[in-house]
């Protein structure tokens, strides 16, 4: 699956991380976020704005009449989702993100049915979306796709802005905001100071990589990468980790890090980017938190995955308290319009309407 | 077609009418309705309340003005239609239901552009779903889907209603709902005292179950089931009209039934649910209505048809003024605008407003 | 592609133009328009009045407040988007033209997800959209699929008007308007009396026929067709220009034309129509517009293209202010808008708002 390679020969397919300062400027205004293309532009500042626009979006929607109010500011505002990956959740979060903004909605998901069967450019398809709509999200399986759409659409006259809904195995950046916003709510104190644990394919898992460079932004913080061999985190992440002074682990010791972890962030093997059925050769058992585990847990600890989940969360895990995924996933949709009203400058709108 | 069975080994395929009360009960709220999943689901009270609601609805949104007020009562409200076999009609129809309801919606028709395709568990689709929308609406190749469903919502933080929109061969109780308000809208008297001719492929026509089971909630009525020796109703729907004192009668002979029919409702042979094509060793060329038998008609009567038609109903009866078919299926965009008003706990607000 | 040829043997394929007065007069309404199914439907005065609106619309979005004017008018109306054939941009152009006229829009893409899949004949497909929507835009690979439709709707109780949005190799009239809108905008002193260069496959290029024949409308204008023998222009469309008195000419000398031409208009090899892979055959090498042609060309000058394009134009050729085919995109999304405001009969409630 994951749409032909069609016409995508210029787009290049291993993107390393961090994305140096001069591409980051590239890609934002004076406010602070035009395109969201990589984790690498949410620093501080960013992330606590959008931390304090998500909880104010969710006491404003706590009444019909606050509902109304947000959804009429870019009532007349119109959002593409071009997806070419297989995706429920992220597709219904930002769709659904959209309408509670009032944006109205399009949508590809499926090659076959659009223009690039007829061999258009990756290019023209892009500005054709730009000409009909203010925003487009974009999930690819290719890695730097959203970022080649951006700089596209920045030599024209009609640029709007791209948000990267996840790219091939490289950055998935809204899926770290929603998480770094779920760690923040639930964890106490914050995000300061804590042990978050990675477990699963942390070498083709654009969640935990994104995430990973999220966490420069905080004090103090340590990382337990825990994988198989086969599915170690790549150098690029861990030399961005280093060079911002970020303490890490790695290990295969998954109920040692158990006890240690604040978060527990679980992630699925991610074979659709086998080439050869390599995944099943993995013996990933090891890495699925099961009922049995939750005594080794810190009781202030919480457990994350992005989902979809296979079998690395056994559902009698959902019971405990400590499971906060759907939570999270919830909280995708809050974090994700709180971002679209920041980049169609809408912030202050909603800010000033209160609660 | 239908999509792959996944994850779907503990739904029953087979699933027995009518339903045990005290499941009837689990699913249903104290205005009497809040999942809506199986035709025993409305007893007359309630199927009085729809028919006053949707007669409601057709009479407010005979203006604009009337128009946008109906739109207006739930314009915070989302749906989601997930349908995993073709479909066109009910899928419009519940849409545009929604649409008119000012509820904005979101869809998965394709098993090949979601989640689970990663392997995702049904429960946690399902999960997924309830925590983007505020209602969903299933059509599921399983018999038990919108069930199973609905009882893994129940145990959740994020109960959100399900609407069955036809369940394999078993149930389509919104079908049967809208098919209750044509009988009633135009047979003279209403339906107690009338005869009910179903048509056609009733073993595996989920929609004259579901029909056949609602009949209980009339006086004096009576059922002839007409259809080749090989698509005979199955034996529990026949029970639970016994066990009702429903009067019914099996027959093979078309015509003479059709002299005594007040409503004459076709269906099309369900050959979808084949497992080797064994339809077409069925002649029913003798099930099919055409011009010459409008004769033998009752002149008061109603020709039904849930749709899509192939050849059970020759395209020269629709002239006849007995034709109900195609006011049958607009009909049904109302009576599901009406279900999800009364699901949604709207249905006083919509009363008050005069139309 | 373009899905299973259900049912639908009783549309002609080969469908001759120019249509017969009495025709046109049957899918029209004493405003002038109904069903929009063929370019000859658009006289002068409809064209005058369609891009007096157009830009009356461009105006009117410029600021929220008329945006949501705008959105307000139809904002109980529903479209519904029928397209059985791949597409990108006429189906978002469509789709977001509805959205800023307010309506809420329904989509059938895929035949695979609809209910032809069990049978149902074109006819009955057709009425039931009809019963759900107040208007249906329609892409088809069948020539005659849009006026078979219109047809079908007017005999019954609920006919709903058809946009032709794209039929076989036949006519795609809103493509010819959009063109018409742009060449009038950007063509000093308007279309009249200027030479149109119609490049590629003009044989199976509805969009190029369309074009063409809504030339007829102008006085004193020329049109230059270049093809290889092998994409000459078809007769029926060369009869009437003839007719109608306008002076036309066939070559292949795409250097000598390019002189000559106020527009040059490019389009791509259709090759979705050929039977045995014929394309290939034929060098279309010597018809592609390149950096260097650019100083053949008239000062004035304006480059157009339906898009989707491949070589037809070097991406380098965008960078000249003649190109014009982003803007001529662009406009689709005001002209559709436009066009369906008179169809659904709000055209003077917008004209009477002050922009």
């Amino acid at each position: 699956m994951g749409g032909p390679s069609l016409m995508t020969a210029d787009i290049p397919r291993a993107v390393r991380s961090p994305v140096d300062p001069e591409t980051l400027a590239q890609f934002s205004s004076s406010n602070g976020l035009y395109h969201c293309l990589f984790a690498e532009q949410f620093d501080r500042p960013i992330i606590e704005r959008l931390i304090k626009l998500t909880d104010h979006l969710r006491a404003l929607t706590k009444t019909k009449a606050g509902d109304d109010f947000v959804a009429s500011v870019l009532s007349n505002k119109r959002a593409m989702l071009y997806f070419s990956q297989p995706s429920t959740r992220t597709f219904l979060s930002f769709q659904n993100a959209c309408h509670i903004l009032g944006m109205n909605t399009c949508e590809i998901r499926d090659p076959r049915t659009s223009s690039q069967m007829k061999g258009e450019s990756f290019e023209d398809t892009i500005r054709t979306f730009a000409s009909y709509v203010d925003l487009i999200i974009i999930r690819h399986f290719e890695n730097g796709f959203a970022e080649h759409a951006a700089r596209t659409l920045q030599g024209t006259h009609r640029p709007v802005p791209i948000i990267n809904a996840g790219a091939g195995t490289y950055q998935h950046p809204t899926q770290a905001l929603l998480d770094v916003y779920t760690m923040n709510r639930y964890l106490p104190g914050g995000i300061d100071g804590k042990t978050l644990m990675l477990v699963g394919d942390l070498q083709r898992g654009r969640t935990v990589r994104s995430l990973a460079l999220m966490m420069r932004n905080y004090k103090d913080v340590r990382i337990l990468f825990v994988s198989p061999p086969q599915f170690r985190m790549m150098p690029d992440i861990l030399g961005a980790l280093k060079d911002s002074g970020i303490s890490y682990e790695e290990t295969e010791d998954f109920e040692g890090a158990l006890a240690q972890a604040d978060t527990v962030y679980m992630t699925r093997v991610q074979d659709e980017h086998d080439t050869a059925g390599e995944s099943r050769t993995v013996d990933i058992g090891r890495y699925c938190l099961r009922p049995e585990h939750l005594r080794f847990m810190k009781k202030s600890s919480i457990i994350l995955h992005p989902l979809p989940r296979r079998d690395e969360i056994h559902p009698d895990v959902d019971a405990d308290p400590r499971a906060a995924y759907w939570r999270q996933e919830r909280n995708g949709l809050w974090t994700r319009a709180a971002l679209m009203a920041v980049t169609l400058g809408i912030e202050n709108i909603l800010l000033e309407r209160k609660a």
